[in-house]
């Protein structure tokens, strides 16, 4: 196991409905140093990629992206969920569904921020069916630019959005990817990695 | 000046209404290298308090706080502004108003992670008429908590948010506050510190 799974099985807890909560260390209160070991490893995995940027999205990819960035020394984008009135001049807008939230949301970026120069690292915290992805990838594309990969804290393997990302070409550095878990004995199993 | 009053002379926008646009650097896109500037000078401003915790609001302050709170050695916890199916347990909520958005939210933070025992520094990156920072403060006194310090990016010093939350005895440090700004002269005065 690496150091996040660990983090995982010491710290997640496994809920009825292939629900796995981190929100000690992962996405309500957030373990700083945790975030810059996954930083490291995610500078190690995409090393050689002419990164220049990391798009994430809110809220709680932020501070892994922040944290992460300051391995890449690039800025930091998050896509909002909704539109501000203080978000003026044009955006790049894709439509997600939001498992957590049984919702839809508009997600954008202000086309200021994003263009054809720009390589992009794609950091979030959970993947599990990948619409939020998607709807980045989308962005990155509406803008010209390039993905030069993304990476992920926990994907559910066990859902399909990992599987359809990586069909697609994109290099997806889950660093702790689930392949099941359960509920009554609170048994995590991962994908070798 | 110091280095954001500089920055925000050379990248910040100024509307009409009030309304200084930061969002190249700070609150959409974000300079990691300024935000570790910011941690260091509030790392030297609250030398000696025993903070043990930092506590933000998604989605803005996130970034701010995470890279922060590495010259602090604490984790960081944020406020969620909507209940969210996974965040079940008891929860602490104050009510705020947002500016920004003209709407009501209820801000949340589970009460896992904030009780009796902790010291905290809040942080956020925007402080004008307060009601944000206000909530943030009710929920650590619902924690039997300690607010041990209020470190903020930008104070809109003509709005009363900062002088009734120094009035209340908190030590607040803003690292700009801008006096009075003009959208036609894009003059930006800041209070001398």
């Amino acid at each position: 196991m690496n150091f996040l799974e660990e983090r995982i099985v010491k710290d997640g807890i496994v809920k009825e409905g292939n629900v796995l909560k981190v929100d000690s260390f992962l996405n309500h209160q957030m373990d700083i140093e945790l975030f810059d070991q996954m930083g490291a490893e995610w500078k190690k995995r995409f090393a050689g990629k002419p990164i220049n940027k990391i798009l994430t999205i809110e809220a709680s990819g932020i501070g892994i992206a922040c944290v992460a960035a300051q391995h890449f020394h690039v800025p930091v984008v998050f896509a909002k969920k909704s539109k501000s009135i203080n978000l003026d001049g044009e955006m790049y807008v894709a439509e997600v569904e939001s498992f957590t939230h049984r919702c839809k949301n508009n997600v954008i970026v202000s086309q200021k921020f994003l263009g054809a120069q720009d390589h992009v690292l794609i950091i979030d915290d959970f993947l599990a069916n990948g619409c939020a992805l998607q709807g980045l990838i989308q962005i990155v594309q509406s803008a010209g630019a390039t993905v030069e990969g993304i990476g992920i804290a926990v994907e559910k393997g066990f859902q399909s959005g990992g599987r359809s990302i990586r069909n697609l070409g994109y290099q997806l550095e889950s660093l702790a990817i689930i392949e099941s878990m359960d509920a009554e004995t609170k048994e995590i199993h991962f994908r070798k990695q």
